[in-house]
């Protein structure tokens, strides 16, 4: 039983860790494909039943991150991923684990929006050069 | 490409800013209208294309939120504001952009809660007497 | 109106309590009743009137997430408490106020995902041997 790990995590870590989150969405889901892929490592995986295959690499999740917006746009709707519930846990002075929930909402002009899935995120998160980034995320569906 | 500019921001003001958000949208969605519309500053601005014009001033601003209430009631119903994805960043020391989602959650008695719509908001936040409020709020809907 | 009385709290207690917030939901949805019972206190109590009586005490909030779990399992579905809008208010050294939305998303395989309700939480919050944990949550129901 790990429910209070959290003690040992230091509170500029929180905050910089709740702006990635806070931030990352706002990136793919304008279209700033680039950024997001930047905000995993050089190598960073990508691990979703979503997706045929992992995604691994920055030029790999940018053209993911492209792909995405550009379905949406296909689709004549924005599609945002809503995230909450972000608990952290430390696993070392560099890395830390990272669950989150992450809701698909997808809106058509002139219509209500609507939920599309709930997903259930889990992020090793690194740090290197003084960055945190996303080194694996590997997300479960719940209607999987 | 600035998804990384949050290194400048600092700790007291991430606290301050998620508490301010944190609260401001139960004080709409219970009522307290004045309460809200002092979340804005005294000239603040509050522009949407839900609402045929911009809403300015602490008077209007409060009278925008009692209809608000007002209207979510006649209607029988409840109405939430659930914000997520907040990502703030520092524009100058008393400055700063907030980008956030809100999505709009109204349920009547004895019936399923339904999302109505999701919003994007970009707010400039200022700090004046030492406390942050909203400066101007836009809003952009998705179904637009 | 005490929409500003945040000034008085810590960084720490903060990042505490979002931290528990960010990580309570994950324990009662994922089925761990006994670690979400001990983000109670010892005597902590659940009030909501999704249920007949008040739940008190770590024994009978287990046995109650525990239920929760499998009562979702014998729905063929998950259930996830999605949790926003977290606004703290100080009550003393070792007591906070907390109000948060907390919606219940449910998915079934191969379905959509689907709002089941918005509930508004308060939550009392004390500390104890150094620990935050909530000594009385009271839920109400949009739709009641």
């Amino acid at each position: 039983m790990n429910a209070f790990r959290h003690g040992s995590l230091d509170v500029a870590t929180f905050v910089e860790l709740h702006q990635l989150y806070g931030r990352q969405s706002h990136l793919i889901d304008e279209g700033d494909a680039r950024a997001w892929a930047t905000t995993f490592t050089a190598d960073g995986e990508f691990i979703s039943p979503s997706y045929p295959a992992p995604v691994a690499g920055t030029a790999a999740l940018t053209d993911f991150a492209d792909a995405f917006f550009a379905d949406a746009a296909a689709a004549g709707e924005a599609r945002r991923h809503v995230i909450t519930n972000i608990a952290i846990d430390r696993v070392g002075d560099d890395e830390l684990a990272v669950r989150l929930y992450l809701q698909i909402v997808a809106t058509r002009k002139g219509e209500q929006s609507r939920l599309v899935r709930l997903t259930t995120t889990a992020d090793r998160v690194v740090r290197e050069g003084g960055q945190w980034r996303v080194a694996c995320r590997t997300v479960r569906r719940d209607d999987n």
